[in-house]
């Protein structure tokens, strides 16, 4: 789709007639690093006990609206109350309904790209300006006294801890301050989580600062991304808002199912998570190394590769649109080019898949860099 | 939830400040009648084909995001081409998003009620202001003078066909003259149009009318209310935009294969259908003549029953509140109390389930009102 057509660009309200939806950039290869989905299928055993409750499910009647028995499971883990969460299509529609809660016109989002293109596309959508502080142009941290400054004057502020995709953690005090200056409402989208170190969520923020809000998702540690089910920790009037703005069913009873199987079975991933970590530590090391002598064209930044926390890693590398074509078509391998993405000149990222998926990309890559410098 | 909380009610938008969310007004309870689903469980060849689906669906993989199976499948059933569909999570998220796109700050819906009550939920999230053209209080058909003249100045019309609450079909020949009236979209809600006599639907209508689109869905007939899976057919370039808006993942992969298996099947629900639209003219000849001696308070418009083209009739008994409530308590049957809704002073809704839950509504129905009799 190009864009819409003259009769239906006169017939959407103005502010969308020019919309361009996210572009997932798929298409069907043998391995695919590029959506940061965990490349390893749940575990049989959580597998099993998903088809048992799917099997279980009666189809023929409305969900739970609000999704109670998943709420509990989560309010469980994280040791919250069942009116601090509220359940998602994905993390995708709490987001849409974050912004369409607290933003609209008029009203302004702070965010800090480089990162998940969704929240513009959404406050686009919603007719939300968007304020924009740019995080470091080589570590990809947050400018701190500007994204303060900038806080203080925004209705809502989004941070991703690990971010997306550049890898980093936003800290606690960090997180802190900007809830502290933002006199609206903090989002801190923590998908990737499981995949950082132990203890850098900011759920523990949340009893001191009622205008935060986390999200979570089961696309990634949990392997349930077809699944989309998604959820908010909050404060029980933040939980309301959400409660009333959604479409009441928008979480069918086989997701509800499926997720409920999954988190009962958490301590089943912790193995897919550690490996996923290390390999994580591999790619990178190994990227560096192939990267360590490479030059770059004269004029472009040279060649790195970013530390993350995240199940991915953002590498900057000679002529990476043309890398990651190669890629795809030589070597049936799927990734990311932000080549052309703001603050990302270069860069590439790379879902860290299994080993065998880590192999075969770092081969592949090592191959086509190597053969372009001879 | 009763309201926002004061603080929540300064942040988010002011027009959400005082929303009250679409509430299902549901019990547990023994027989439920209330919602309009099927209340037949799958086939069981569908059920089975339904889990062999789930059990071999990825979960790890994010959904094809257009449904592109489920699309050709859908468009094959009707003579359409992929083009002209667009799937949904659930009817809900294509009505929400048909009047986020075509509606908003300054644009106008026309409803014709009494209907179905998430139209204007979402027209109010949305900003879109409502005009309302009132079905005939007596036989609850279209007024169709006054309907032409005001879609003449609406940019949105959502007529539903069969009607919910009331049953009434909406002939191909109204919807033609509200098509050629409109001067933006208009379309028409066909939730429960396989309850309808054959050749009901409006679709023909499509190659001469392309501000027309049909809105369908897999949760009654179908009986997958759980599962949440709509779809709307319409010119590709009205496509383009439900697409455009929408959020790229809102069907996940359980729900797509789900609704492919029963698709595929479809054949298998004929005799789920024939039973309920033979149980309907059961019914509501019961009702009638359980009613048919009954005086009505005075002051209070008479018991009737009116026809119906669903999977659910509507009647108007004496102290219809009161009867609800006992026959939930009393019955643990739930049926849907209309009776404070504008334009169905004393009305139920009660939808038509398996042979025995209507013989327990009945029975219970006719003792409640022969008992308030005595």
């Amino acid at each position: 789709m190009a864009q819409l057509s003259d009769r239906m660009r006169a017939l959407v309200q103005p502010h969308l007639a020019q919309i361009e939806p996210y572009d997932p950039a798929f298409s069907q290869t043998r391995i695919n690093l590029s959506a940061n989905e965990n490349t390893y299928p749940p575990p049989p055993a959580v597998r099993a006990a998903v088809d048992d409750a799917l099997a279980a499910t009666p189809l023929n009647r409305y969900p739970d609206p609000m999704s109670n028995r998943l709420r509990d499971l989560i309010a469980a883990r994280g040791g919250h109350s069942r009116r601090q969460i509220c359940v998602g299509n994905g993390g995708d529609e709490l987001l849409f309904n974050f912004i369409m809660a607290f933003g609209g016109q008029g009203r302004t989002l702070l965010n800090c790209p480089p990162a998940f293109s969704e929240y513009e596309f959404f406050a686009s959508v919603n007719q939300t300006q968007v304020k924009r502080v740019w995080r470091d142009p080589e570590t990809f941290e947050l400018d701190m006294p500007r994204t303060l400054e900038a806080a203080s004057r925004s209705d809502m502020v989004i941070l991703t801890s690990p971010n997306n995709p550049t890898g980093n953690l936003v800290g606690a005090h960090e997180v802190e301050q900007v809830c502290e200056a933002c006199p609206g409402m903090v989002m801190v989208d923590e998908a990737y989580i499981e995949f950082a170190d132990p203890g850098s969520s900011v759920e523990c923020l949340l009893p001191s600062h009622p205008n935060l809000v986390v999200l979570h998702t089961l696309s990634k540690a949990f392997g349930e991304a077809g699944v989309r089910c998604g959820y908010v920790v909050a404060a029980p009037d933040v939980i309301d808002v959400f409660a009333a703005v959604r479409q009441i069913y928008s979480v069918n009873v086989l997701t509800q199912a499926a997720a409920e199987a999954a988190l009962r079975m958490e301590v089943m991933f912790d193995p897919v998570v550690r490996q996923i970590r290390a390999e994580r530590e591999r790619v990178v090391a190994a990227l560096r190394a192939l990267l360590a002598d490479v030059d770059a064209p004269s004029g472009d930044p040279a060649p790195a590769v970013w530390p993350s926390q995240g199940n991915f890693v953002l590498a900057r590398v000679p002529d990476a649109a043309r890398v990651r074509e190669r890629l795809r078509d030589e070597h049936s391998i799927l990734v990311r080019d932000f080549s052309s993405a703001p603050g990302l000149a270069g860069c590439l990222r790379i879902t860290v898949g299994t080993p065998e998926e880590n192999d075969e990309v770092l081969r592949a890559l090592s191959q086509l860099i190597k053969e372009d410098r001879s």
